[in-house]
């Protein structure tokens, strides 16, 4: 996605081989119209698919999920990090290890948002190691769900959780996939 | 705003005298739809007054915010609980006491995104006793912003955050405030 790439170039920060800070549009400040043209994206490629339902994980997934959302005419349920005193009961829970964040959360959504009924659209900002993909695919799987496949923001193509994914027959759509961070400057992958 | 009351009659569940659930269109799982009403209904209320921000609080705070974001056609910068590996140098931050999860969060945003020339809109999904307000509020003062004002998806109008925030002179647009939650059934503030 072009707009999205630009984007990348003008306003990401590189800040190690492996690190890449996008906090202008995407994960701090958010560029609502970017994120709108991300979810008409989204939609288009997944608008044959029969999605019913998108799952994300708060924070950054949210604002590209809900802008799907309304193209879709789908709810997005966000798998929440911690637990709130309100929300307890019947959950599906799953381990995450973040490692910029250098700590394993579990996250949880509640059962009655996600059913054996539905297809399901999981949306992140990153696809790095695949961690957080794995956690939001378990969920589904224990809901009993039908998985659509992977809408991704930004994937780290140098890194190993798009191609595993792939490996095993799953959707991956990324609307950028940086095959490199090296010297500062941000490579893509050539699209075919 | 008649929807949005609808909306919490229809799925909105009371929990206590004091607490209610809105997990289902708000909390955890996103009406789209709804949200962009919500965003239009902001937009419509704070079109002159010169907003170029717009601030929340991860993560509830992110959808009604984005789609106001995208009427107004300014950034949403949303506040972090905890801090990330990316986000940790020249940060505004302020203590916040959530009642709900019984912890204390330090917020923080990074200052590059709140400046002295910025004319501010919080947004938040509710507003009960204040503390995140008051949070967010602080935030704009250390940044030498301009407060334009709140827009609050749902105010506890039984609890004193609103009413504190009204003495002192602050605009806050309340979408739907609830007068009482007792007897199981939630009553609204008749609007004048």
């Amino acid at each position: 996605m072009q707009a999205l790439k630009n984007k990348i170039i003008e306003e990401g920060n590189v800040l190690s081989n492996s690190v890449l800070k996008v906090d202008s549009f995407l994960n701090h400040q958010i560029d609502a119209e970017l994120m709108q043209q991300v979810g008409e994206e989204f939609s288009e490629r997944f608008k044959d698919a029969g999605i019913t339902k998108i799952l994300t994980l708060e924070s950054s997934g949210i604002a590209p999920s809900v802008m799907t959302s309304l193209k879709l005419g789908v709810p997005t349920v966000f798998a929440r990090k911690r637990k709130s005193l309100t929300l307890i009961d019947n959950l599906y829970t799953a381990k995450v290890h973040s490692f910029t964040k250098q700590e394993t959360n579990e996250i949880s959504i509640s059962q009655k948002f996600i059913t054996a009924e539905d297809t399901v659209l999981i949306i992140d900002d990153f696809l790095a190691n695949g961690q957080a993909a794995l956690g939001l695919m378990d969920i589904v799987e224990q809901a009993g769900a039908s998985l659509a496949g992977f809408g991704i923001v930004i994937e780290k193509g140098f890194q190993t959780g798009g191609k595993e994914l792939r490996e095993r027959g799953i959707r991956v759509e990324s609307l950028a996939i940086i095959e490199s961070l090296e010297n500062e400057k941000v490579t893509f992958k050539e699209e075919k």
